[in-house]
């Protein structure tokens, strides 16, 4: 089995995949209700909130629009702050239904700025909502959330929606004592699970807006999953399989204590990776290391290497498969995934490889010089 | 295992499963692309087109969506077909997103009118698309959509967009043949699959109404799995297992040699129900057998007995899980799946449980009579 090193999917351990092969059920019946109830009380505590939670069965971008055309209105003001692809998607979303978005960026390789997000909302009053993508997997950043939410919702109470897709699971999101409104997370990510489910938070002020929403919808209408869970159901047919595996998946994280000790684990396993890549020569595409991700590592292709090369050679040499750049990235970086089903032995083996392919390929890590 | 007699989720064969166990890949890397194209081009042959098919996830609602966000905009006049609740389903989405929908509806148990299509397209010429079910899973009802394709686009040239949800993979659909613009299906139905992907095969003429449909869209906009097809892609990271089991289940299917064959297993199976069940007393809501559906077979539960009495003792007694009513027919109906992975054991089962229940409920089957 080869070793995937993506920002997701990521591997999935071998009793969640047993656990997948469950015989379909009926979706209307008490053996779902229950398991629906249970993987949403998991949730709940996972993503530390009372607020309400769904299951959608789709992949990230689904429940980001999900988060969007519940809460919104076509002309309505949006600050959409992003450093990097998934913020920019974000953005892309609200626009695509009309959303009246300012954008907020930062330079690759910076977390967003909160005297900037405090700046634009000062500027102008009339923004009604907030996207904010916790862990931009593009460059390897995690945001501060709770700093950021201190000014949206502290500040100036704006409705906050917040794209966790790729950091809930692994690194802390206290959904109600940051006061987010609709956050996100996707099954393929910190979950171990394969990619279909997505999940997300909806809180009071967010159901607020959700009345007055004027965005179409109807495969992600929130209110429909909302009275569907009344009754233990969904509204669509959901990824049984997805959600068997899943309901194994948070019991296996929760049996740990608290998440406490999984956010602990890729705290760790994030700080040896990049000690080792730093060692081997190479260099972060995270310009403050304070805001460096716990879930996956960028760095740059030294100068000289195409970035397939490296990736291919990964590949075929190594049987590791690593990620590539997105968008004003590709091409320049690489990343590293460690997230969810992942132990040091496998980060090892990353480091090794590049130990011994970057000098085939011309380039002389600092280590070996 | 409960013998799952519902009109999905169908019950998944044991190498289905086992094919779904498979580690998680790349979903930009090689081996992805071949598993994408070789599903791609097992579905072109299963739906018999040329047109573009791509894979959704999500449930079938969400394909639904997809056929009509990508061909409409808002205001554009839509005649709606309806034979029971998934007729209504695709009328409530159009109405969703904005489209003028004239609603046509027949009464329970009958099969869609095509003299009435004729006449609805007369009467408004400013009809741009027509909306309608292949296979009604609330009533158990086959549209004649050869008849019906005849009319919408042979006499009128209108946009035909084709919910074949439970029809497709068990049920001929000739695509290119009939001239259907938009065709969607389900995983979790005809395909022996779990829910979680969604399939839909889109026409040059809808591509061509793409080019001006101004309804919002973003997870499911088909733009976007075209540009990410022809790189082997999807747009967002989808379902690598249910796509494993999918890809296996297609070889099982195709290598019968034809699809023919399996039309005419579902054929066969469904009279065999059919049979039983009316020569056990039971009164099918199906109107005209000539239109009842080879994929779930819809009877009324008997007068003096609830369908949740009736449901429950199967469940409770039997480990037999059929399934209610839907909408104007809940609780006055009860409903056996057939399609995908079933044996003619299965409904031997079934038959000879309702033998064994119905007196028990105080009604006396014919046979025994």
């Amino acid at each position: 089995m080869s070793n995937l090193r993506l920002p997701g999917p990521t591997p999935v351990p071998p009793d969640v995949v047993e656990a997948m092969g469950h015989p379909m059920i009926d979706h209307r019946g008490k053996q779902f209700k229950e398991m629906l109830f249970r993987i949403t009380e998991s949730l709940k505590q996972a993503f530390e909130t009372k607020n309400d939670v769904f299951l959608l069965t789709s992949s990230g971008p689904g429940a980001m629009e999900a988060a969007v055309v519940n809460t919104l209105s076509p002309g309505d003001k949006v600050l959409a702050v992003s450093i990097g692809n998934f913020g920019d998607r974000f953005s892309k979303i609200a626009k695509a239904y009309g959303a009246d978005v300012t954008d907020l960026k930062s330079d690759e390789g910076l977390a967003a700025d909160p005297e900037a997000i405090r700046a634009a909302l000062k500027a102008d009053h009339a923004i009604k909502a907030v996207l904010v993508t916790h862990n931009e997997t593009s460059t390897g950043i995690t945001n501060d959330l709770e700093a950021i939410a201190g000014i949206v919702k502290g500040e100036f109470d704006k409705l906050f929606l917040v794209d966790a897709v790729s950091s809930l699971g692994s690194i802390r999101v206290a959904t109600d004592a940051w006061g987010l409104d609709v956050v996100v997370s996707a099954s393929q990510k910190g979950w171990m699970c394969p990619p279909g489910l997505a999940m997300i938070a909806v809180s009071p002020r967010a159901w607020e807006a959700a009345k007055t929403a004027k965005m179409p919808k109807f495969y992600f209408d929130l209110a429909e999953a909302k009275s569907s869970l009344a009754k233990g159901q969904t509204p669509w047919t959901p990824t049984i399989s997805v959600m068997y595996g899943m309901d194994h998946a948070l019991q296996l994280m929760l049996d740990r204590g608290d998440m406490q000790a999984v956010y602990d684990f890729h705290t760790k396993i994030a700080q040896y990776t990049r000690d080792g890549l730093v060692k081997l020569g190479l260099k972060l595409v995270a310009q403050d290391e304070r805001y460096a991700s716990n879930t996956v590592t960028a760095a740059w292709v030294p100068e000289g290497i195409t970035d397939s090369a490296l990736l291919d050679m990964l590949r075929d040499e190594y049987d590791i498969i690593a990620a590539e750049g997105r968008g004003v990235l590709a091409g320049k970086v690489f990343r590293i995934g460690h997230m969810g089903y992942v132990r040091t032995e496998d980060i090892d083996d990353v480091l090794s490889a590049l130990r011994d392919a970057l000098p085939k390929l011309g380039f002389t890590p600092a280590a070996a010089s």
